[in-house]
């Protein structure tokens, strides 16, 4: 593919600026180890930045938004029109993502890679449109190549963009009627798992409307098979959402922007991104655990341990917005956190390895 | 006890409000339930402040500080000056409560309930010591019933201040070196969970110092015995600053205030304020599980749902701060977030009883 050329993600490792992360964060007056999981995100993101001094700058939320082909067999109880008013909805600070973006410090940005609407311009929104809509992937692949390809370009020169405006994190959610079912595909045909584990009730499917769905999905794999190549499987049961945002965390990782990834949905992007090239997933936070019972199964496949697990479904990049302030909580500690020097405090582990408190 | 008279504690259930809260809930721009727990809080929330329209006020993280006595049978591997150098760590805005109250908003004061230190007058200290360390338990009781009835009526008069301030949501933490000897003891006696089961590292003992431990808290729990009544397990097991956190949260339910427990030697405070009048229940958040093992056993009998579980066991409040985002993210859906009719976005639910996206 065009739009993958001149990729080259690096990973983030580096024993001598760990070693440092860790020390640094081993003199901080606590116990060792004691800040748990925001120690580890604490050297990540110092890895990712290659210092031992991280800022998180101007951080960005893409929404990106689409309509499914799919839709019309009756995969989601709800619809289509929901998808483009809920981008003016989004576009006029409302909705979840509108509400949570200015709570915690995200610059919103809608992108609009498929919408089946002729919007009105707007600051807030990116017009990336590929076509109005995927097709219907049980009878045809939801894109062809070029355009999966152009998609993917898309959501590159988007990060690209603010990465060049000062950007270093750059949050991903969605917004797409129907976009549980292609979500539910990619995981099932990326890992192996069946399409009947794989399927849940998305937006709320009652227990048929699940089972028709998982119906739907299994006849569209049996008729396309899994293929080998990521992008065949993107292109044949992906969404112009989902290959955007694939395109916007490969760029992100290149550019080592922290990407903070949100729900079932938005994973399944990173999931497609990361069987492109397995080093983006250096560059991921993973923000929640879904209540769509198959999130946490992409997670283990991806070695992801979510920062909140709250029930969540949503989507729209909420739960992306709402474990920000953890995220700069782990920063903050990194930076600004007194040390045994500065604040007079006995060093035990300086004596035998251990520390103090709880 | 004195300090327990007049306390009268209401429950927080009123069908007509919940259903109101409930109904502004799912008049959100957003599928019924897709936000998950946030919701359940925000309605807490709302019964709590008896109104559709809560706001959190002044927040305040009272961290109690205190010596123990069992610390002379070798329960922690650290030494106890380590409680006052840490207080004044906090008083000057340091250690991990000092950086994560001021990232998170909270008004910062510690209280002196017993620490072996004589401090200098400071504007957020709050002198409530009443005497210099607990006894060692396994020995005799830690405190008289006397003290611990001072140690509960001083809590209670903390709240009660700073709701006549304002504030109305206060956030509890602790630090004390050996104090997760009393939590695991008081966990025992309470739950009949066996010493083994309950006892672990606290802030870094390794496997022969919880083996000691646990002896030691065994062979004090034999001695005293388990006694009927909370305040008696508490005088014999507990510590200064646990039975002032007691008062404090039993006050702060009483005022109709949020409550935010902390981590593992919190929640045994909560744990026997519960005990003592279970309505405080209704009043509580629990902001974190932590990796004390035996934390969870708490929280399930507590029936609490963590807010995050983040592998944190520094205590200090640090999960309370931690996890105040998340609080005021579920105030600001339910006061803040558009509705279908604002929004202009079609209500799926009025036709059906389901929701859109994700």
């Amino acid at each position: 593919m065009n739009s993958l050329k001149n990729l080259n993600i690096k990973p983030i490792e580096n024993d001598e600026l760990r070693k440092l992360l860790q020390h640094n964060i081993d003199q901080k007056t606590k116990p060792v180890g004691s800040l748990g999981y925001l120690e580890e995100l604490a050297i990540q993101i110092g890895l990712i930045q290659e210092t031992t001094k991280p800022k998180l700058k101007s951080p960005v939320m893409l929404t990106v938004a689409s309509d499914h082909g799919i839709t019309v067999e009756g995969v989601s109880p709800v619809p289509h029109e929901i998808t483009w008013q809920q981008v003016n909805n989004f576009l006029n600070g409302g909705g979840g993502i509108g509400l949570f973006c200015k709570q915690f410090g995200f610059d919103l940005y809608v992108v609009d890679a498929g919408v089946d609407h002729d919007f009105q311009a707007h600051p807030r929104l990116i017009d990336k449109k590929v076509r109005k809509a995927t097709r219907n992937f049980l009878k045809e692949p939801a894109m062809t190549q070029d355009e999966c390809d152009q998609a993917i370009r898309n959501g590159r020169d988007v990060v690209a963009l603010f990465a060049e405006k000062g950007s270093n994190v750059v949050g991903f959610g969605e917004m797409g009627i129907g976009n549980s079912s292609p979500a539910t595909a990619l995981l099932s045909v990326f890992t192996g798992l069946s399409v009947e584990e794989c399927t849940g009730p998305g937006c709320g499917l009652d227990k048929q409307g699940v089972q028709n769905k998982a119906s739907v999905l299994r006849q569209a794999i049996e008729k396309h098979g899994i293929f080998d190549k990521p992008e065949e499987k993107l292109a044949t049961y992906g969404g112009l959402e989902i290959a955007t945002m694939v395109g916007g965390m490969l760029e992100a990782a290149q550019r080592r922007m922290l990407i903070v990834v949100d729900g079932f949905i938005t994973t399944s992007a990173f999931l497609t991104a990361y069987e492109i090239c397995p080093m983006v997933r250096d560059y991921a936070v993973f923000s929640h655990c879904s209540k769509e019972h198959s999130h946490i199964k992409m997670l283990e496949y991806l070695n992801g341990r979510p920062l909140l697990n709250l029930e969540l479904r949503l989507g729209e990049g909420t739960g992306s917005a709402l474990a920000y302030p953890i995220i700069q909580g782990s920063v903050a500690m990194l930076n600004d956190m007194t040390s045994f020097g500065e604040a007079k405090v006995y060093n035990v582990a300086d004596q035998k390895g251990k520390g103090q408190s709880e």
